[in-house]
């Protein structure tokens, strides 16, 4: 993807000395080779470049990084697991790349006060593998878990599938280090639940893709880890069925409710046709699917699983469904719908969108987006899934049997377009987990309410006056 | 209480007109009687004078409001409830008050996606009232919620005894709609659990106490509602006991466990003496109180409060415990739990303070605190009571039984100094719920990361140029 941005003037060699200077010869990269990891990504999909990696290993060397970039106008990348989808991780246009990888420790473990420490380069999988040795759950769940980092996690707002339940990264953090452009240290990482001593600026650089700052180190919420995960695999004939089958679960079982992930039938064909070890776990097809999971620190969660169930089928909302019986079973149906994005490469050309709407309004979307889709490309196939009690649906188009991918991924705006103007309409957002990085970054303003746009660049302008934090990203 | 501000210059009769004009003739009040309930609170404690009440009732006359403000330098002071425990609702130096309680419509409530939107004015009571009906909970639930309205809990970010399990008011608006300094209007009332489209401004304006816009409306979160609730008053040893029979609950019940109150005995004591119809619940005296309650969607809140407190007992953390076995019983609970602010008052002169620290520092806090507090006032009697689930302490101090009152209380800050250098010391904060305004303002920079006091300055600025936001409050 070629992304248009202002060049980027070279880096002089006295002031790549400098760089190297902060972190250390081994710490500097510049060889081709050794940068290559940091200016691509795992899908081909952005490719960057760089002629510095920098390696920061404290949250000092951070600082005089940007103090130096400040000093000398030097454009940054910050980057974490390099795991992110719409390019905001990617040196574009020659920017230097600071990598947050070598943050990553975990500072400090508080069992009492139900919170964990991390540096930003701390792998996803590692913290919740921490939590898990003093018996809490962190809870943030994502297919990048084995390489994203906490740092990015927070940059990005990251969702997943637990979000249902525990919120999005945003309401999992309760304290923030960061490095401000100019190398100042916001020092926030507070424990604190409650904290009203003026403004909250946390959030502000939460889910800001690096354009405002650096974020270093989090302070995390641990939750009580569950004792009792249920798992149950739902067949049925449409969203509007999978909604009021969300409604009847929330009811019965509130904040145990962790998972609802609804998919359908076009989705779980390609997952059991492409995915290795992939099976449909009902006997029969069903228009629609529901993956439905109770966590519960008590035993109950199996007879809620099945209280849940068995209204389904009174009220004739439910026309099949297994439950897990074993860790294998569950992680069975979670293979399904875990493998559903790659299991759409096989099928040719995929246009992706990753929206939201209220959740209320899902079964309308996926109605008016299914037609309009097709109506601008006959035989295009759209394959929604995602995470219904979220309202966050993974609305991808896979192109046409048989058709020509480059022509069909070349609609790629047009498609976006029809599904965008929908997700408007109905007060929702074209990027609900992913973010806008440089991939959704032209369409921001048209989406955006315009007063929001001009806060956004006032803010930027603020914070980031000389536009080195990640430029031409967001915004 | 003396406030020192700037003063104000006095309001022409022409520009009084023009304000009259927007919020037309019976909105825009100026005889002393009509505008006495809005310069002086409940409490007595602040003292402001204004020229003019206005009462807005949309959004579009906030918004002229503001334009005409901006355009003459004119100050203001949004008003919700008038309930505000630091002055921060006060015009204490002759600004325009902006009452938002005309704004009191419920614009939305939708059960499919759990959302209700509401206008400021909506009183905190009518917006719990209202999602009951629709068999919903909204569980931000404290003290004035007869009185206090959604825009003052949003702009104060209110806290209150749900805040365990849902977390505090900020966590509870998914959208907002605000009115900036010059008139302009953020429309950002979002439906949406997820949306990545750029930074989170919602949350710099919860908790900015009014001084960096007005909140005109907000989209809230709804919960399931609970349909078993049990409650339990524990008798235990100390701080410490209460802080492992919080984590006994946190295991056992997880979200369901909704608030868990620590009180001292010397709280229980005020309580049962001043408080009209309020009883001790258990057959002895113990230095330490928990009130615990769990709500959950299903049967089995009972059980699980009794599995906690078995374990509770076996562990010898509990001494005593009882259940509430009816619902007046429960109301009789929390009634010694709500009357212990009131009932200081019949003991003379309180120093009050409202602070958190991480949950786990919570014993060593009190301990520490208790005797600082009596090193410094022979004979003074520290009150704790609060939210230990989030490590938020109503850390009340009472005059020495016989002293004068006057004597007393003229040591406030000096109380203070000592109570706040061991908060700070613990990675504390002064003012855990009720927020800033004047009451802490001279505190702030002291106790803040100064970065972050840069910031605040910074943003403030930024969307305030001209200082007529709710001058002198936080910052």
């Amino acid at each position: 993807m070629n992304i248009n941005q202002p060049a980027v003037p070279p880096l002089s060699p006295d002031l790549i000395a400098k760089f190297r200077a902060v972190v250390g010869e081994r710490q500097a990269l510049t060889a081709a080779e050794d940068v290559a990891p940091y200016v691509t990504e795992e899908r081909n999909l952005f490719h960057g470049r760089t002629p510095l990696v920098l390696r920061p290993g404290s949250t000092a060397e951070v600082a005089a990084i940007c103090k130096l970039a400040s000093a000398h106008g030097i454009a940054l990348v910050p980057q974490g697991g390099n795991t992110g989808l719409v390019g905001g991780q990617t040196p574009h246009n020659g920017e230097v790349v600071v990598s947050l990888k070598r943050l990553d420790r975990i500072r400090e473990v508080d069992t009492a006060s139900n919170t964990m420490t991390c540096e930003a380069g701390v792998v996803l999988q590692v913290a919740q593998q921490k939590a898990a040795e003093v018996d809490r759950l962190f809870p943030l769940s994502l297919g990048a878990e084995g390489s994203c980092t906490i740092g990015g996690n927070l940059s990005t707002n990251a969702g997943g599938t637990a979000a249902l339940a525990y919120g999005v990264a945003r309401e999992m953090a309760l304290g923030l280090e960061v490095v401000l452009a100019d190398g100042r240290v916001l020092n926030a990482l507070s424990k604190l639940k409650k904290d009203n001593t003026g403004y909250d600026l946390r959030n502000l650089f939460i889910g800001a893709e690096g354009t405002l700052g650096i974020i270093t180190a989090a302070t995390l919420k641990l939750f009580p880890k569950p004792r009792a995960i249920e798992t149950a695999f739902v067949g049925l004939q449409s969203p509007a069925q999978a909604l009021k089958l969300l409604s009847i679960a929330q009811a019965e079982a509130a904040g145990s409710l962790t998972s609802f992930e609804l998919m359908a039938e076009i989705a779980l064909d390609f997952s059991v046709k492409h995915g290795i070890g992939v099976r449909d776990p009902l006997s029969e097809r069903h228009p629609w699917y529901v993956l439905m999971e109770l966590s519960s620190p008590r035993e109950d969660a199996r007879a809620t699983l099945e209280a849940i169930l068995e209204k389904g089928l009174e009220d004739g909302i439910v026309d099949d469904a297994v439950l897990a019986d074993s860790l294998s079973q569950r992680q069975a149906f979670w293979k399904l719908r875990d493998e559903m994005s790659a299991a759409q490469k096989p099928e040719g050309g995929s246009i992706k969108h990753d929206i939201s709407v209220p959740v209320a309004a899902v079964p309308e979307f996926i109605a008016e987006a299914n037609a309009a889709v097709v109506k601008l490309i006959a035989g295009a196939r759209p394959v929604p899934f995602g995470h219904l009690g979220d309202g966050n649906l993974h609305y991808n188009v896979s192109q046409p049997v048989g058709g020509d991918t480059a022509d069909f991924m070349a609609r790629w705006h047009e498609v976006n377009a029809v599904v965008f103007e929908i997700v408007l309409r109905m007060g929702g957002s074209i990027s609900a987990e992913h973010g806008i990085g440089v991939l959704k970054r032209d369409e921001l303003p048209e989406v955006k309410d315009k007063t929001a746009i001009e806060l956004m660049r006032a803010f930027k302008a603020l914070l980031d006056p000389l536009g080195i934090m990640n430029p031409g990203k967001v915004l």
